[in-house]
């Protein structure tokens, strides 16, 4: 079981990572594919007259700020563009896939933030009205239906809060649980960067593994967005998955190339410092 | 089994009519919404300086011209906004609600319109890459495969061609193929407008049932787009369904109306001239 997820990033091309995902379900293997859709959220915003603004953490996280008409905008973008436009992909290339967020079924169940401290022009304000928050568990069982009635799921944010709230949740992360959930070996978080760098300005210093100085080398070189894509893997590699790599969604062979290592790679058995002793699954 | 559709016009409120449905669901009655997303699609394309533009044909038949980026736009408010807003509505209110196009899974299979006729300033002109057509097979075993998982199923537009091209297809008949193929007894057309009028002036002039003069009454006193919904009408009859009422969408208890008789009531065994011995089940 293999969970592909390809960011919705500035720049990314769908055709040939689509293309060869549809080749690897047609070989026969199971797999589901998650995806962003940010970039086209912030050009459909821009375009609506409602731009897309942040939120800042204390500690410099960056996140968007998701007030009602954002989150109606992020739906139109992700679960009726980029989503629609996968699944039509797919199926012109003789793949049965179904398109679904993670609010239909509620697949992928949510805590919602509560106040969220939010730095502007120096001062920390509190924001007590985003609708944003954290998958804390995924429906597997309901993907494993799907699945085993011939569907390949093409699963994308929002998530839902346990009183049917939609939730603005991190895609990479929202990956990490569903690939755990579903026992999958492999999660390949596949955008437009190549990995993790250990300088951001250079991309020859790209961290190939975690063989290299383990997990903690890559957390502490990891900057901005990619500190979550780090997050999602080591949860990931926590939740049984064998590893992840965090790679390139360009180029013609993406998913061969992210497969055979190319990308930054973690391994679970470097992941799990709270338990050394025990092997990951 | 109950099929309800709801209209996407201007001026549909969608909560209380969501709230009722809630409830029948609730309540252990198995029941598919199907809705449609004209009126947020018009508001949409105009926002996005791409305005909704008509075909209309010899016979004088109107329908969206549907282009490339109208569809585009059209699966924005039609999956994405509508839809999701629907399916996060009844999770609110309890219900286990998918909300799902009739691209995704295929469960609508299409044709798609050929060469369409479209008369423009007095002239007759030729579209060849209209991007809509017409429901010609539900996949209701999919359909039943989501119900046994304790599942509502919220349908939407598009639909898809067999080798896998997203059309637009009209929602009322979209609906009435649903209703048909999932033996549904009753079909309600919930929209803007109370029912068929005989005089499209007077409020007074709606025809209470196919009782009075038949089906062939209704049909002669349809104009614009109740044609589709009375066409719609007789196609489910034609499927097994017993009767379909098209009503209004709006009020506290617009479904309880409808179920009521309020609006035009269209009985399967007034529908059926080709075979006039012959018992709707």
């Amino acid at each position: 079981m293999l969970v592909v997820k390809i960011g919705g990033g500035k720049g990314i091309e769908l055709g040939p990572v689509v293309d060869e995902f549809a080749e690897i379900v047609r070989d026969g293997e199971r797999a589901v594919l998650v995806h962003g859709g940010s970039h086209e959220t912030d050009v459909l915003s821009a375009a609506l007259g409602h731009p897309a603004t942040t939120i800042t953490s204390p500690s410099g996280h960056v996140s968007r700020r998701t007030d009602r008409r954002t989150l109606e905008i992020f739906c139109m973008a992700y679960c009726g563009k980029v989503n629609k436009q996968i699944v039509e992909m797919l199926r012109a290339r003789g793949v049965d896939a179904v398109g679904l967020s993670g609010l239909d079924g509620g697949i992928w169940r949510a805590s919602r933030k509560g106040a969220i401290r939010s730095v502007e022009d120096g001062r920390t304000v509190i924001i007590r009205d985003d609708l944003s928050g954290r998958v804390e568990s995924v429906d597997d069982a309901f993907v494993r239906v799907l699945m085993e009635a011939g569907k390949t799921v093409v699963l994308t944010p929002p998530a839902v809060t346990e009183d049917g709230v939609a939730v603005n949740v991190d895609a990479d992360r929202a990956a990490a649980m569903t690939a755990a959930a579903l026992g999958a070996d492999e999660l390949l978080l596949l955008s437009n960067v190549s990995g993790v760098l250990r300088d951001v300005g250079d991309p020859g210093s790209l961290i190939e593994s975690s063989r290299e100085g383990g997990v903690e080398a890559i957390r502490a070189a990891a900057a901005g967005r990619m500190k979550n894509k780090v997050l999602a893997a080591e949860e990931a590699c926590r939740g049984g998955v064998s590893r992840v790599v965090i790679g390139s969604a360009g180029g013609e062979r993406a998913i061969a190339a992210a497969r055979g290592g190319a990308g930054t790679v973690v391994w679970a058995d470097d992941s799990l410092e709270e338990a050394p002793g025990e092997v990951a699954r």
